[in-house]
């Protein structure tokens, strides 16, 4: 068997394998690499910063990671792992790291392959395709030494594929590979719809508590909005589905939220994430809508890169 | 058996009714009743404008109406269908089709019944519990005879369903029905990504081509945003995932541009829907794009209730 470093890198592309399908195992990365699921690249996580990461192969590296099958924690790149696979200085979102950033932006999939039986670090039972995962969410928090550590939550999601007769953007000389990945749609953003978050917009009209400015989508003047979570729903933050933990915003507030653009004090005032710059009072009905003070510490504590002081 | 008249209707609630699986099959309206798949309504389609839907049984009623297993194309209520299931005359978007609209907007989920070997608007074969469905889309558009229709697009999403051990809002005096229903989870929005939408994104850097305000969600001042397809993706309308399909917008601009509340002219001139005033020029680099006109006009056309004259 070759080792890493004799093969020739491929270009990158986003998509399902063709010809291999989840379940699939592996004996090696020689074989991960002929069957196109994983690109060499030296590691276990294939990409860059500018393109994005297409696959990983997890093999374990770090003690924050967790594996629930479908759900997965993964922690980045970097950090300098001592062998019980803690980190010893800070995290840096830059390089791959940065590259699973832009994957949740843009809804780029990643092939996900698990190593099996790890010890010290080695898959001794081969590798497993897992299938299409999407970042859904990242953050940074302080682990118990103090160092700052970046995670992402990987989800699966297999995507769909464009039907065969709708016409599709491609170049003539486009590869086999190309012309699948071309046809190839995932979800960028999904938003939530829960009970709860029902009745917190219903307190506000869907106008939203830090702009206020309406997304009026209908001829009765209706605006569109949505349920943030503060303290988020889901792996690992397990944040609950209560009114005291939920803003009502309008999209694009939503998503300056949920990645720590804005973040909201004590004091219910809402700031830049990243220059502090005070940008204006949370609009809070009081006597129908008591905001948690600890989900809004829990959301500052997420993004412990920039929240430090507020 | 008893006739629909008679059933004293029932509280409305949202989600899969418990202990019925997809694929169930009921002899009528009656057992639909009594399992709390359709609440009583006095006909095919449960709920109101202000609620939503939260049932529907589908016999057929309309000519345009097309079922395609996990996608339905469903036709408004009224117009007066003729024997031919046509209409002759003008539908309205009130009452229960205003609420397919809320359910749009807020995610709420339909448990779908299909009538099975419909003959003469009648479920001869029975009825079939098909899951749950979600408002992926409404839009209007004018019929061979010129009258105004009203249709939606249903997807199959079965949802998911909050943690046991993660806390949601509930009250003491909760049936069991309420509280799974306080549990259940849907998608309000899902934006997609495809490869032609992320080269329009990257022209414009990820500012919104109609309000040009960047959605900055990093340090880096990365903006977020959004394909937009004109014509839109999927059935009926099927537009192609082509460059010149698609527009670079932020997620308020799209949520107001994908449900025509903002209008684009052939002159690339951005107004309001409802009232045509001019809101301003769409942002064009014109070197790296060119929009498609006849797509425009598609999306105009698909809001044939507002879009005359433009």
């Amino acid at each position: 068997m070759s080792t890493p470093s004799r093969r020739a890198p491929k270009k990158i592309y986003f998509g399902p394998p063709p010809g291999v399908a989840p379940g699939e195992w592996f004996s090696g990365h020689a074989e991960l690499y002929a069957a196109n699921v994983h690109r060499f690249s030296g590691q276990g996580i294939s990409g860059s910063d500018r393109e994005g990461v297409d696959s990983i192969v997890a093999s374990g590296g770090y003690a924050a990671d967790r594996d629930e099958g479908d759900v997965v924690i993964y922690t980045a790149m970097g950090g300098d792992p001592d062998k019980q696979r803690h980190i010893t200085k800070d995290q840096e979102l830059t390089g791959r790291n940065a590259g699973l950033v832009l994957n949740e932006r843009e809804g780029l999939p990643i092939r996900f392959v698990r190593g099996l039986d790890i010890r010290s670090g080695k898959a001794r039972g081969g590798y497993q395709y897992a299938g299409l995962y999407l970042v859904e969410e990242h953050w940074s928090c302080r682990t118990e030494r103090g160092h700052l550590m970046w995670q992402f939550r990987l989800v699966r999601d297999e995507g769909e594929v464009v039907a065969d007769d709708v016409a599709v953007e491609a170049d003539d000389d486009m590869t086999d590979l190309e012309r699948a990945t071309a046809r190839y749609i995932t979800a960028q953003r999904r938003v939530r719809n829960t009970r709860a978050s029902r009745k917190v917009k219903s307190i506000y009209g869907n106008v939203c508590q830090i702009c206020r400015v309406p997304v009026v989508v209908d001829a009765g003047g209706v605006p569109y909005s949505e349920g943030a979570h503060i303290q988020a729903l889901g792996e690992p933050h397990r944040g609950p589905d209560v009114v005291s933990n939920i803003l009502c915003l309008c999209p694009n507030c939503h998503v300056r939220f949920d990645n720590g653009a804005l973040l909201i004090t004590d004091d219910l005032k809402v700031v830049d994430g990243f220059t502090h710059e005070l940008i204006g009072n949370l609009n809070v009905r009081y006597n129908q809508h008591r905001i948690g003070i600890d989900f809004l510490r829990q959301h500052r504590s997420r993004w412990a890169d920039r929240s430090q002081g507020l």
